[in-house]
Order: structure tokens, then sequence, then C-alpha cells
């Protein structure tokens, strides 16, 4: 051998060693980065109970549920009307039933934000939409259940409104703002609607 | 060469193989979390065409242009109105042409969402804003598009309510919940407003 | 030394230097990423006025710090009236003084969004909450100090009412949209409610 011309090519290990470490380093850093990133998930509030902002969540949460995310919607307050199938009275504070008398019995009763006079204005866009082949909202409900979009009703605004489960549509989940907030946060989108 | 003072200098090549696989891995790694991490990106949905909350719209969405955010506002229902310039009936359905006379002509009627009184409080709103020197919703959304941001005019509601591209201010892109999701998803906020 | 067994181990050092040279470029993009993903932060625009959207908010605030998170919430136009004290009208232009009289005086006056009823449904919402031990709006709010929320009163907001800092409650921060969109651009979750 000749030390001249192999020395150059003899690699120091302790080079090597320095690499083994720095690298682990960068991977416990990189698997740290991983989990704290956003998955492919959208978190939808539905406080409103208005049919056109309801159609807006519905419109969305599908939509992203065909492109491939996640999505739970959170449906809270006046929300939880677009979930009904039927009102009950028994078993209710008085202001419980005044509330529910005064809230809409079912998805199908839901006033628009504006113009509603009465009824007259959801009905208006109810017909308009049918005119233009958008899917009712009913027919965008069963969408979402068919491409897996989680319902959750608010626990609190159920017992607050003394909403019993038999009044609400089968299939969904309840949670509390917990459950919200540990969807939303590994959430790309989250609105509150 | 002495063998025995030599010997700890000279790294295994089997070592370095290992590390230029991790590297590789990691680089994919990398790699996967650079593309699913959130742009310098904000997306605005305009849903209510109230003043008080299209003006917090346009503050929000012209702050973040200013502190280099790609801002993307899509109007849609109520919202529509803000890109209104003027009203055609000819061409709409019966409904259509009852929503068109019942919605404001263009953004200078927006009402406010609280106390409108038939139009006092949203003129005093503007005329509180004049006095305290506040750009005008105008100004507001010139400023915008100087700004760059991108205004993306709902074609589901457009379609639904009948309203034409002439009856909308120039410059404005025409997309669906999927052009909205595409900014959003990246986005590091999103809002629904 | 054997060279025909030796040479295998010895490792050529120029392929260090290529190692070490990406795993310095790793490096810097990895820190890039760090720098760029959304810290343990939920951000919250309240811009309603509404006893029930109020409310809302301070559930998603409290229960988003008490799972750990940085939650700053950002008052501005009516939701303003959450942090209000009492009602001074000296100093104020005309519109100011008639929004002041026509605004909540503080968070106790809030009315709900619907089926308010000069305040009945408000005072109704109020007693159901009572009954079902669910924490009032004023408990929520000092729970939300104690936890560390940051309260933030919109500057711009504030001026455009002539609202004083001797009107709202003690302990606030002010801001502009900038400190609002500071937090929110490295927030997981950003709501406007």
């Amino acid at each position: 051998m000749d030390a001249g011309t192999e020395a150059p090519l003899v690699a120091d290990p302790s080079r090597i060693q320095v690499l083994e470490e720095k690298l682990r380093d960068l991977e416990e850093r990189l698997a740290h980065v991983e989990g704290q990133g956003a998955e492919d998930r959208v978190a939808l509030v539905v406080f409103s109970g208005d049919l056109d902002r309801v159609l807006a969540a519905f419109v969305i949460a599908t939509g992203a549920a065909a492109m491939g995310q996640e999505v739970s919607m959170f449906f809270t307050f006046w929300g939880l009307s677009v979930l009904k199938k039927e009102t009950r009275l028994s078993g209710k504070t008085l202001f419980q039933r005044m509330m529910a008398l005064m809230s809409p019995r079912s998805s199908k009763n839901l006033p628009v934000s504006r113009m509603n006079y009465f009824g007259v204005g959801a009905r208006m866009l109810r017909s308009m939409m049918k005119q233009k082949n958008v899917s009712s909202l009913e027919e965008m409900i069963s969408l979402a259940r068919e491409l897996g979009v989680r319902m959750i009703a608010c626990e609190m605004s159920r017992d607050l409104m003394g909403i019993e489960e038999a009044e609400l549509v089968a299939g969904l989940e309840c949670g509390g703002v917990a459950s919200f907030l540990a969807d939303s946060l590994k959430s790309r989108t989250s609105l509150f609607i």
C-alpha cells in the first residue's frame, strides 16, 4: 500500500458517527413535525338553523368529502333543528316546550335567514333549487351520510333544550365541545356556520 | 503504516450506505410534509350580504394581503350582492325576479345585520365611517383588487338566483365549492362570514 | 494488513462529504417547515353580539384553553358589547350616541339571534341554562380569564362607535386586524362567530 495515494480515500469513522447522530436528531424532529401537521380533515360547526346557511354547510361538507377529506359536522344550538325528525313535548320543562314549539319541527321546516316571511322565503328557495336541479337539503343530508360525513349532535345544546334522542334522526353521534375541537385542531379547514 | 493506530480511522463503508439510505428516506418524508403544509394563504367565504359583516370580510382580506398572504374571497348566496353593479329582470323566472327585487341592487345598498330600519342603520354606519376616515366598502373593494385579492363568484348561487355575468362587476372569477376548498385546504386561515 | 480483505471496509470520504452536505440541506428545509407549522393555538373573531353565538364562542374558547391551546378572542363590532361594563354618552357624536343607546349596555343585556322578543328570549335562555347548571356567560368570561384566554378589543370598531376604555371591562388588550391575523395565521383553528 502506498500511504500517499491511499490516505485521502480512507474516511474518518468519527465523521460518520457525527452524521449518524445528526440523522437521528433530524428524524426525531421530522417525526414531531409529522405528528403536528394537519390531517386531510374538515370540521364544521353548524350553529345556524337557517335553511340557506345549512345548505352552504352541506355543500361544503359533501364537496370536501368528495375531495377525499374526512369531514365532521358538529350541530349545535339552532343547528340541532336540522337533525330533528319530530317534536315531543312530554318530559320537557315549560321553557323547553316553548322553545320546541317555536323551533322548526325538522329539516323540512327551516326558515331562511333573510326574507323568510313566515316560511314563504324558505319555500321559494326550495322551489328555486328544484327548478335548477340543485339537490334538496334532505338529498344533501343523505349524500353526506353516504360519503361518510360524521354528524355529531352537541350534547350541551340537547340537554339545554331537553331534546331527546328519539326526536333526532338515527345514526348520529353525540359529543361535547371537546369532540369538535379534537377534530378541528387536526383539520385543514374549520368553519363556524 | 502501523495497523494498530490506523485501524480506528478506517470507516466501514456499509455504515455510509446505511446513512445514505436513511437520508433518502428522510428526504422523502420531508418532501411529503412540505407538500402537506399550509401555504401563505387565507380563504374567506362571504355568505352574508350585510354591510357590517362584509366590511369585516374586507378588513380581514386586505389586512391579510398587506401581510403578504394570498387571499381569495368566495362570494356565495347573499354575499353575491356585494359584486352586483345592476339588476336585470329579463331572463329571470318569477321567483328569481322577486328575489332580485328584494335583494340589494349593489354593494351601495347592503343593509346592516342589526338595527337596519329600512336602510337608516346602513346609512348611519357609512356616515360614521366617513367621519372617522375609515375607508368605505367601495374603497376597500378597490384596495383588495389592487392588492391582488382573488374574488370568486359562486356559480351555483348565480345559477340559482339567475344572476347573469352582466349584472356583476368586471374582473371576477367564477367557481364552485371545489375552487373554494382547493384554496381553503391549503390556507392558514379560513373563515365563513 | 491484507489489502484483499481490508479494501471493502475502507470508505470513500467523498461519500461522507456528500452526505454531510445533504444533511445540512435537509436540516435547513426541516427548520423552515418547523417555523411554518401551526402552533397549539386557536383564534376566534367574535363579531356577533348575540347571547347564543357569544356563548358558543366562550364554550369553544374555554374548551380549547382547557385542552392546552393558546386562545385569543378578537371582539369586533357587535361583539364589543360583550366587553362593556357601562355606557357613557358624553364625548360621543350623535350617531355614536344613537348606536350606544340601541346597543346592549353590557354582557348582561345581549339579545338572542332568534326569538328574542324584546329580551324575553334572552332571559328564557339564561334561565334554561341556570336550570341545567350550565355556567352563565359571566361565569364563562371569568373562567376564560382564569384559563389565560387573551381578549382583544378591536380598535377600529371602538373608534368607529366612540367606545372609550372606561366603558369596557378591565384587563383587555386593544388591537387591529393585524393582531388578529398574527395569531390566526399560526393557529390550528380560526373561527368567525
